[in-house]
């Protein structure tokens, strides 16, 4: 059992929590709480932190009653390396406020674009510098929803390991396909030549978002929280679009219009 | 100029920030930023304190060219009540890491919500506990995008004018109506007795969300982030919907599923 907060694991955990460059050069990232812990696939998994308290709690459940919840979690915990911390050196480790008491490391993810791009009428997202975690996060969740093929990031977006984008993802990370680009314009152009049709919210748009064809394959580029896409990323965009607003609103929220766009093409594909 | 932290106003305005109850009994609430000021009612306004850089560049500013962005400003704070504050100081009194140099006191609204039933098909978002601080921002954000005619939520849910949430609508808590219920199930009542169909969100839901109409007065239930909706509200609901999810979703993030069913209800307005 790890008792101290000098102990090396439990620096390198407090560090890899807060550098995404740390988490990349490991090819690592963290993920907390009991929900992504029994969603992570195993094979993702390079070990596991446990606070004594929780651990004992899973203990109990597992050696009395194996069918119930608990006792599958204490099957899983048995199933891979893990180390039980005490709970004030835990607390110390933790990003939350209220920990569940479990963080797992687990390896990075890798996408390949070609191979996205097999799936029949792919359905892209494209985000152009997000920069707020709970915004990305909630993004990769609802596109799991709307079953979206992909999200596809620029460079200077925020990091999607960063750990309030992976709690705010409620386990999508694990699931949803996604790739930096080095330049955006770029892959948007490989969409292109694959047949895939881009659409851009704009306020040059005439149509509004609904009353476009998104069934074959799609892709609708979001841009930064502050100041929209860029003219040059806008630019290069097939078709645009509006998302009709009342009142005096400028935008929407980003992550509400990627919201508004997957599910009508979700919806139109239905 | 307020120049010390131990200032009266300055303290004042830190507990204003902090303590939902001091801004209830006083009947005010802290709006932060340029953006804020500018959308503020004039008649809501009680004082606007500016940081002493601000203030400095909106005079040069707005006794150089005054039809500037900036003029515009200059012209707005002479017409209110304010005050400067040393930059040191103001930085202590803001709620934001990156202050822009102004914070205005206002007025809290009263709505009533015999006046809204009087709007022809009115439409209502029904918040249940809603605890996220963005969560709610974001809703009414996107609420008076979709031209929703109120928000209505439980005593139980995050206060509307917790900063956080004031920041994250973006300044639609000026423009959106909404009122704090004692009891959400007697206001389902009251909606019901209006002709007001309310709809709910729910596994036992058969048909998908854009299967219903919502041209006629229609309300949306949206219930706690990690809970759901109560069942004993559930049961009030005229009809359940459901939001279909690919993947192993449980389900999306609350101002994203309150999105995708406004507007709906805006898309078949329209």
């Amino acid at each position: 059992m790890i008792t101290s907060t000098s102990n090396a694991q439990v620096k390198q955990l407090i560090q890899l929590q807060k550098k995404g460059k740390l988490r990349d050069r490991q090819g690592v990232f963290v993920a907390e709480g009991l929900k992504m812990f029994r969603e992570a696939p195993m094979e993702q998994i390079v070990k596991v932190y446990v606070s004594q308290s929780l651990y004992k709690r899973l203990e109990d459940v597992g050696r009395t009653g194996g069918s119930q919840e608990g006792g599958t979690d204490w099957e899983g915990l048995n199933r891979v390396s893990h180390e039980v911390v005490e709970d004030s050196v835990f607390r110390v480790v933790c990003d939350t406020q209220t920990p569940q008491g479990i963080l797992c490391i687990l390896r990075q993810s890798q996408y390949d674009l070609e191979k996205l791009l097999q799936t029949p009428a792919p359905l892209f997202l494209v985000l152009e510098n997000l920069q707020d975690p709970g915004n990305l996060g909630t993004i990769l969740r609802t596109a799991e929803g709307a079953g979206v093929t992909g999200v596809l990031l620029s460079r200077d977006s925020v990091d999607i390991y960063n750990p309030k984008v992976v709690r705010s993802t409620m386990g999508s990370i694990f699931r949803v396909p996604f790739l930096y680009a080095e330049d955006l314009r770029e892959t948007l152009g490989i969409l292109k030549s694959c047949g895939i049709q881009s659409f851009a919210a704009h306020l040059e748009g005439t149509k509004n978002y609904d009353q476009e064809e998104y069934r074959k394959g799609a892709a609708f580029l979001i841009g930064n929280e502050s100041n929209g896409l860029s003219e040059a990323l806008a630019a290069q965009a097939d078709t645009y679009i509006r998302i009709p607003m009342e009142g005096q609103l400028e935008s929407l929220n980003a992550a509400v219009a990627a919201a508004i766009l997957v599910y009508e093409a979700y919806r139109q594909r239905r």
